[in-house]
């Protein structure tokens, strides 16, 4: 484009007032007041690398959290095909029906190396993402799964403060993510296909551990059988886990999204789930420790990042290690020289 | 006693001198010539929290360094009852009629707490202690594992200077200490009862996995049977996991200390292993890999312990966290405020 050309003053016009408008001040009533494409700048300014809108992102979080925690916070994993998008499309729908208002996001740990996939393809959720009452954003990007879960922790507090009273995050069930969403959300549903009677093959270890609920999917006609054995199958490994610190029990169903089979289970589920916990206090106890663990890994995440960036102390680990591998420096001597360095450091 | 007491002056003189010879310049020469006392006295030195014993310590582990790393580091492990004490007695004097020289150490999780238990009781090994070739000492003391673990690893060095060819380092099957053990030895061996039949019940999740050869014990006179079958049960639980990095098989077999049954067996096993590793350059590859993963631990560790430390990050910390369970701060503000307090620290 030609910067004397009269369409590209124009661009340059509507773009630099589109990043103007990424301001705290200006974003924080509209996302108050409900407004859609206010929530996607926002989300789009919490995402933003550069420091300036890094302040305001902070700053409109701080606005908005005395408006949030109201909402169900609820995470779905599963293999992939296991069918989430078609279950968060049937469900949605439901949940929409009885008034509630849906938020849908994402952690995919593949999309900082595929460049997305979860909720990116604009095939899928196709009915519910024409909703109004309906706020759908795909995974996060960033380039470690920290940032990215910061980035879903934060957008969960603007949703929440925009209104929306249902929040999902998906996942696939791969690498650490599920241990990521299960840290940020109330209930932990989990969808299983079933299989030919290796149900429980394949399941990483603790996943069905940290489940409130698992879900047996494509429970379609002609596949009840195999979707009752696998119900059996899950009902007695849940017997088996330690019963958990909530009290709550995890529920078992099979379902078929396509036919609505059973899609109200989930829905009971939770309406029991959140009222029982909000009223025994376990729900604010479980987010208060979410939030401080949440802390204290970012202080972790933090300083490690301040280390990788700064050149001189990246420097300085890189002689240490080799002086270690020679036999030359201990491993202690030489954490204590480095530990000296980066607290020097911080007031350069 | 009285201060005017003869005798008192005589105990505070030798108490004194006593103290002046924990330094690096003295006990070093001492270490080298393998004096036993000398090599008791710098493990006192590496255990202490005055600041002055500490850069003796640092200074006199730069002096071992090069002299260190020539022993077999064999890591030991197994439920209390399982026989480690007889079984280390045992395999101790058939390596002492080979000419070797033997440091046994232990790491016990629980000796911070109950005040020490592993090869604290003088009963235990007693004709092993006997040995001149032979150097016993009880379970480091710490507040924390990986303190414990600090003073264990640089134990190692100070043995392996003062000529020490084997050590081992024993551990019993709770909490986090197989792992960390394992992070500090070249072969790993886990000790095993003959069960009714559940001999793969109580085995904790990885500890298999970690194994680089298991000893059924107790294959005593009419014991013979169930030791049988436990041995062929960890012999295709072994085939079940994935190879070893190291490329190494790892070894099972039933052994009796009392009977002195097989027990040439671990023995060979450790002469194939280190000849093998020697020459495929695995072993200094490890050795490598964890000394680097102990720089990484210990930087965490170390930084850890500042914030703990200091009165003024803490007390902040407090505030910080209040400030989160009240909805008032996000986590992510929250560990900036800290990170940022830390790093200008440094230089107060």
């Amino acid at each position: 484009m030609n910067p004397n050309d009269e369409r590209f003053n124009d661009w340059a016009h509507r773009r630099k007032e589109q990043l103007e408008r990424l301001n705290a001040t200006l974003l924080y009533p509209r996302i108050i007041a409900g407004d859609r494409a206010a929530l996607a700048e926002a989300i789009t300014l919490i995402e933003s690398k550069q420091p300036k809108h890094r302040s305001e992102a902070n700053a409109l979080i701080s606005l908005c959290l005395p408006h949030s925690g109201k909402a169900w916070r609820i995470g779905i994993t599963g293999v992939p095909g296991v069918g989430k998008s078609t279950f968060i499309e049937a469900i949605g729908s439901m949940l929409l029906a009885q008034g509630h208002r849906l938020a849908v996001m994402a952690i995919d740990p593949s999309s900082s190396i595929s460049g997305g996939s979860i909720l990116g393809d604009k095939t899928r959720m196709e009915s519910l993402s024409m909703k109004e009452t309906v706020f759908i954003r795909p995974s996060a990007s960033g380039s470690t799964l920290g940032g990215v879960a910061q980035h879903t922790r934060e957008s969960i507090i603007l949703c929440e403060a925009a209104g929306y009273d249902v929040i999902i995050i998906e996942t696939v069930g791969v690498g650490q993510s599920e241990t990521v969403v299960h840290s940020m959300v109330d209930f932990f549903l989990l969808l299983m296909l079933s299989g030919a009677g290796d149900e429980l093959q394949g399941i990483k270890r603790g996943i069905m551990e940290m489940a409130d609920g698992i879900l047996i999917t494509k429970a379609d006609q002609g596949n009840e059988a195999a979707a009752k054995k696998a119900l059996r199958t899950y009902e007695n490994a849940l017997h088996l886990l330690q019963p958990k610190e909530s009290g709550w029990t995890p529920r078992v169903a099979a379902i078929s999204s396509i036919e609505n089979t059973s899609l109200h289970l989930p829905i009971t589920w939770w309406e029991l789930f959140f009222q029982t916990m909000s009223e025994n206090g376990f729900l604010a106890f479980k987010r208060k420790q979410q939030e401080l663990q949440c802390f204290e890994d970012s202080l972790k995440d933090q300083i490690a990042l301040f280390m990788e960036q700064n050149e001189q102390i990246r420097a300085q680990q890189t002689v240490l290690r080799n002086k270690i591998t020679q036999g030359m420096l201990s491993p202690y001597e030489a954490s204590n020289q480095l530990v000296t360095l980066l607290l020097k450091h911080g007031t350069l």
